[in-house]
């Protein structure tokens, strides 16, 4: 312990996060008081804020490098659902305690990677200490052509509801997170791998930006579960809508466990993390919005329909029943 | 404690955070995923970051008015002395527990003070749960005519340099917020209000933000004390700086106590809190800076000025001796 060296903020802010800042025109190497951002001719800015929490957003012992990764993401996600290309987020660090270098290098590390994979660069941030939990908050900026941010409010009845990619993948990955015995016999290691990484490592689709702004009557990223994330959609649009749950895309690992526990599938529904986006496409939009996704790689499936405010909102089986879901969403109090 | 009812996160952004946005156009009533911000034509967005942390930045048992209050004070310090005007802010607040309605009522009225002082609204933000302290996590977005904002690098060896209001009166107003018999006894109940009024509700200078983006060559807020902060404005000048100690502009109230105690100078100057404005501004443009002041009712001081990088950075007697400060400024870890 004394031959470690003290970290002060300064180090912190010249040996972690000025290297992600290498890139980002106005961060001035992070050594000024603010950050310039100047959009481009025409461009909107979109911003968006989300903060994870040690033991509420994230274990207490996971890899800092995920969680870094994935404070980024779940802020690039909601840029991307609005249709914004990320540019830039400031970081705001509240660390408990002394700061221990092993683990700023592994949130440099796991920011590093998250820049990279989603386009975007640090701008500036703030680092503290606290008496309690370790925290991140991220503040991301995108770019939007000037009036095209897509909105939750939207929808129109007639449109079909999309959603990309899988859903509850994250609900069964944070079960093996805690517990690596938690998946029937039937998933292989690489299943128990894929469900881990969908929970640590959530993937927006920066793919899908422009054929959900193209296209799209509303959109939202699906974080608190695909129900409850439906109903504030249909909510801000003053619409009702249907979901199909047979409908809904699940991937292969998550198809083999419900094989076994099909009573979770309330829970894959319900449940957070999963950073798709859900959107409405109007009947007459929706092949080009299919044909667009396709060549830009991005798996979506209609799980729906809006239909009037009249006729609220609905999950429905194969069969045509509604299905009983209890608490729709992650709710934090 | 059973009738009170139970809030949950829709109700605290309906009841308490969706009235701060009700005149930010991009907020959309807080019922999207992100905000959208339309700079007007040929200006720059300036951003920061700050996050204020219950037992770090302010008393546990601190009036939620006064919180609130400041941490939004102390991100729109930052964009005035960048010459930026304030326009928009996203919160992210981590509550321990249940939320209290009385809480989040007052933190409610003292951002609605705030806004109104600072003439920036609410543009989004995020809630949640944390085990561990409450913190408020602010990013303010301001504007500033393209290529304007003004940097701590800009310092140039003959510049004066200034210093807006008072310094040290909120090194002095913690101390009497932790003890009320703090304060020596030819200090007035006034006295008393005032030095704790400054530590809880600092006022960032509006009024400045023209004059030092009109005359300034370099300028930064006084967050973490004069002395370590000029030091920091120095190095990012590459230049040096002589401070002449007696020229340090001190309140009324914070003069008295340094008759009876003067061994706390150093503690003023190198205490925290302060969000006033430093600045260096060349021979050639200091009557214009002076007289700009003057007219927007801004008080400063020239304390100083910039001499080459060579020389180093000092704080100088009025007999012209050094003083030897000890640490310079507050420092997190």
């Amino acid at each position: 312990m004394s031959d470690t060296p003290r970290i002060g903020e300064a180090d912190i802010i010249e040996r972690y996060f000025a290297p992600l800042a290498a890139d980002t025109p106005g961060a001035f190497n992070l050594s000024d008081d603010a950050g310039l951002l100047t959009p481009p001719d025409g461009m909107d800015v979109v911003m968006t804020a989300d903060v994870i929490v040690s033991g509420v957003h994230f274990l207490a012992e996971s890899d800092a490098r995920d969680v870094a990764f994935k404070a980024l993401a779940v802020n690039v996600s909601d840029l991307c659902a609005k249709g914004a290309k990320p540019a830039v987020y400031l970081l705001s660090l509240a660390l408990p305690g002394a700061p221990d270098a092993a683990w700023l290098e592994d949130a440099r590390a796991g920011l590093s990677e998250a820049q990279e994979a989603f386009g975007c660069t640090l701008l500036g941030g703030d680092t503290v200490r606290t008496p309690g939990s370790l925290a991140l908050s991220i503040t991301a900026a995108g770019f939007v052509p000037e009036g095209r941010m897509v909105h939750r409010s939207g929808a129109r009845a007639g449109d079909k509801v999309y959603v990309t990619g899988t859903i509850g993948d994250a609900v069964l990955g944070l079960k093996l997170c805690r517990s690596s015995n938690a998946a029937p016999g039937n998933l292989s290691e690489d299943d128990h791998a894929f469900l881990r990484n969908r929970f640590q490592r959530p993937r927006p689709h920066l793919n899908a930006i422009e054929p959900v702004r193209n296209h799209a009557n509303a959109a939202m990223d699906v974080s608190d579960g695909l129900a409850g994330d439906f109903a504030k959609l249909c909510t801000a649009s003053e619409v009702g809508g249907v979901i199909e749950a047979h409908k809904v895309p699940f991937s292969d690992a998550a198809t083999r466990w419900l094989e076994r526990e099909p009573d979770l599938l309330n829970a894959l529904i319900t449940g957070g993390d999963d950073y798709e986006i859900l959107q409405t496409v109007s009947e007459s939009a929706s092949a080009a919005f299919e044909a667009d996704c396709e060549r830009a790689g991005v798996a979506v499936s209609q799980i729906g329909c809006i239909v009037p405010a009249a006729e609220g909102v609905d999950f429905r089986d194969a069969a045509g029943q509604s299905l009983a879901l209890g608490t729709k969403s992650y709710a934090h109090f």
